[in-house]
């Protein structure tokens, strides 16, 4: 599994600006109606697969009271958003591998290793299948500038989605040439000519998509913005299967408790807190980089993975295989 | 027809903070779309009767494009609010009686007036009816404190809605014992034994409810707040019947350009705006006014009415008929 | 925790119709966005507490898996729907104490109850608190007649929710009533007069509600009635407090396989589902019946219990104890 | 204007099943909530102009107050869908231009011309701009067979959305193509060297999309197939901008009244109504070509409209002024 931690602290005590949308609901993920009734996390956010949501949950509720009480906090209520896609092809989903220590690790290795994280079919894209080649972990992010400053916008995805007919990089119907290339394979294999198989299967499968930014905005606003991970996804040829969802957060606006000289919230009792709205005449230019980057983390969950075999013993292959033979697709990326 | 202005000076300019609700979409309310995605309003907001819903939107068009203009403002685009209910047992509803000029004459009307305006049986009160009694426009505000300060939570009703057996006001089935007074007499009229006779129609219409209030509140947590106005409607002996729907704004966050020392927004191109949130850890304080003043304005829209004739002649009772006689009422209320 | 069985035989293959509505979305329930998008359940419901929801939600995976395996069927992916309220002031919350064996007793145990189980403090009602009384597990049901053919519209509710001076009983004020009882008995206890301290807590808390029918409705019309259940809480003094959420089933539709001669689906590959709907101009008659069954489920979750004492020593007194006494309670029931 | 007739006879007696998806609400399409709470139409559709909703929607209303008397039936509440683009850079839009008679003989129009109706700048479509082109009205279909039978899905738009940059047709960057050959051509005018000037304005603008099918879907599987314009909108280089609005109905399943022989629904007081629902295991096999009708009808749009002038003396181009010029783009296509 893959665990997000949204701002530095603890999330149960400032509570990021948080904001869920789903696209496609024909999915699992957890925690959700809290975040759009109260517009803020109170936990790190984990992926894994569909089977193990409840125990992953069950674990970050572990995590929130342990670390919490550590500081002295009896905690009572937590809400623990889980997502996941489903890799049963290549995992035994049944067995429910992951459980408290699991979490607790991959929640120590986000604290240690910061933005350098690895990508690929690592965490909880270990077992995922994405536009029939090996899918994973993918993130990219993007900077705009307002007001004389720097903001990220960055995405993660876990990529179980899609179809290989369909699969477009940057504009160019990459999948099609990998289904040309697997075809012509085949038949110099069978020694024969090369046939009409398809090495597509139907566009269904899921794709989580978590989107963080230090942007000031409303939850409102940050619903409007992680909308447009919808256009990322299309762009690399998907038709939205399965379960679809986006969850995004911001550090630019806090909702609850005021360490000393962070966030933007006042929170003392008794008096308002105040949040900054990023202009709502110009939050069209957030929504090209938000989607831009969910793409782009889209392409690097399959460029970072490596061939892999289902359960049933087909081989998955993986984007990487393509990229230096039959001359097509180096020129085109 | 009724308007509400919902803030000082322009609204198509200041862009006042307002959130809808959808209680039961059977009705057609129209402008809903655009302040769920941008939560704010921009221009007053109008009740009518539902076949006079487009004329009355043209009409709110025509004036905010006139007074815009009057301020050297060319506008392309306008979002107006119109609510309804359907009055056609009272009036003539096929002929879609309100038109430009009555729109403008309403919102002079709310211009000079201010706070001291008619209730019951005026407006787009004019035709309704509320539990089988005379319905129509009434109103009711709560003041709560924080901080040091008072803040006020209005509500303005268009009722039209209920069944008398189910009327209940503050507590006591008024409704029966109204129900009990009309068998009486009409068993005197008849010279016979008080019959079991129904003076109840089935609970359906519809309601239109307006909140506004001065308390900084994001666009979210109004839409929590006005989700309330549900509870001051059952408390009337509502099961929720047709088209029932609340609108909300506050004067406490502009979303628009900034006029020199009004509202809170910093307004400036490439600069963030401030708003300031209610903590939601005490939003509930919220709640209990908000739908307390929607209930008492659905008393007063029920007190303030005359009775009425239905277009085949049947009367329709005003509450008021009922205070004084029987002995029942004036002690219950 | 308490569980609800959708339907005989496998929910997970036959799909009940069903539907989701979140009144207030400060709570942790579990599965509710996959119902809205396929408008089915495909797993029993489950109640528990704040913090068992992951737990609980693998044990309704693990009982799935288990059940459909021994059918000869691999399941890979299934939807749970799990429901909580915060009894943290009764249970050591933190414990987590339900795991997959409760579960299974659970189930066990609703499939050989049946109709008749226990109400009150059991299963998932044993912490709750409702009204600053001792909370639980109520049910209630209505039946209505259709086409020569008698439905049940059934509720069943976790309380733990209100303010024991909002409390109303079938109109009553009754949390006033046992305000006042309990000021003299503190009087009497410290030999002085009543005093005016306040028994009641603000109205926060939260309610799971769930309404099961056999009456044909679409999602779309299941979704209409299930709002109603809100009717039924206010009508008992609640102002919407936290989490508040209801499920809603139908054994009238179902949208999975279909075993020979049961529901209405026709489930062979390559042709259509039918289904049956209510005739929409009639479905208010539905919406009193749900409301009431919600209404009275509640009063049932509160007269069945039994006093209980918080983790704090403070005494939780039960809505029984105050039929007998003062007079006052008996009368008004 | 435009105006679509969803069925065959009276919408408003047949109530065929219908749904709305808002993708970006900063638009002021009227009438979508009664869609969503009952799940049908009852009137024609119309598209129309942003600030002429209004007059639109009472030209409707009229309408069906007189189609209906005709047949004997006084109309006393109907809901009436109006969708609008902003097309105020080439149209005076202050002057609300269409009124009653426009409406009238628009709907005599799709009456007599059946689905011979012309696209491009025509109807609703007449100054839109679409990708800095001009936009219209497009069209397109896709046919799927199921149980041994073949179903439409239908697709019209309103286009006036894009950025010429962003601009896609089949996979093809037609729209950076067509920015070379403009500044080519500004070059040669200025016999000068090709510049960097843009020729692509912000991606913000609307669309509206209607998807009408005769496949039997309920109200929510007919949700879930309309969401799927969103992804050919981008396949076409949209970023989502403004509003954009999708309707969809289906002539395979009617919630209202039963003509003899027609239609699917039973309609006799007292009993239940049938609808059938296509299987949502299967349903995928619509997502698809519901995406490439919206996709293609979007082409269509640009491919029909004729090149035009805003009202500051700014000309539009027209896609086909491309088409055969410059060499690239009729390969292309």
């Amino acid at each position: 599994m893959t665990v997000i931690l949204p701002c530095e602290g603890s999330a149960y005590e400032r509570k990021p600006v948080a904001a869920v949308h789903v696209i496609n609901g024909y999915g699992k993920t957890s925690g959700t109606i809290q975040v759009q009734e109260l517009g803020c996390l109170e936990s790190p956010i984990a992926l894994t697969n569909t089977l193990n949501v409840g125990r992953v949950q069950d674990a970050l509720v572990g995590y929130v009271l342990q670390t919490e009480a550590a500081r002295g906090r009896e905690v009572r209520s937590v809400n623990c958003l889980v997502g996941e896609t489903n890799d049963s092809e290549i995992s035994d989903i049944a067995q429910r591998a992951v459980g408290a220590e699991q979490v607790l690790a991959a929640i120590r290795a986000a604290e240690t290793d910061g933005p350098d994280f690895a990508e690929g079919d690592v965490g909880a894209g270990r077992g995922t299948i994405c536009c029939d080649l090996k899918g994973g972990i993918g993130s990219a992010s993007r900077v705009i500038r307002f007001g004389g400053q720097s903001y990220t916008i960055g995405a993660l995805v876990q990529s179980n989605f899609g179809s290989l007919k369909n699969l477009m990089i940057c504009g160019e119907p990459v999948g099609r040439e990998i289904e040309r290339t697997l075809r012509r394979r085949a038949a110099e294999a069978k020694r024969g000519a090369a046939g009409e198989a398809s090495f597509s299967t139907p566009d269904v499968g899921s794709i989580m998509m978590v989107i963080g930014t230090d942007l000031p905005l409303s939850a409102r606003q940050l619903g409007r913005v992680i909308r447009r991970a919808e256009v990322g996804l299309v762009r690399t040829g998907s038709f939205l299967g399965t379960g679809y969802v986006v969850i995004g957060f911001t550090n630019g606006n806090y909702l609850g408790e005021e360490p000393d000289g962070m966030g933007s919230g006042s929170g003392h009792a008794g008096s308002f807190r105040t949040i900054r709205l990023f202009p709502e005449e110009r939050i069209n230019e957030v929504f090209t980089p938000a989607a831009e980057a969910v793409e782009e983390a889209i392409y690097n969950s399959l460029c970072h993975a490596h061939p892999a075999v289902k359960r049933d013993g087909t081989p998955v292959h993986a984007l990487s295989e393509f990229l230096a033979v039959g001359g097509g697709m180096t020129e085109m990326m």
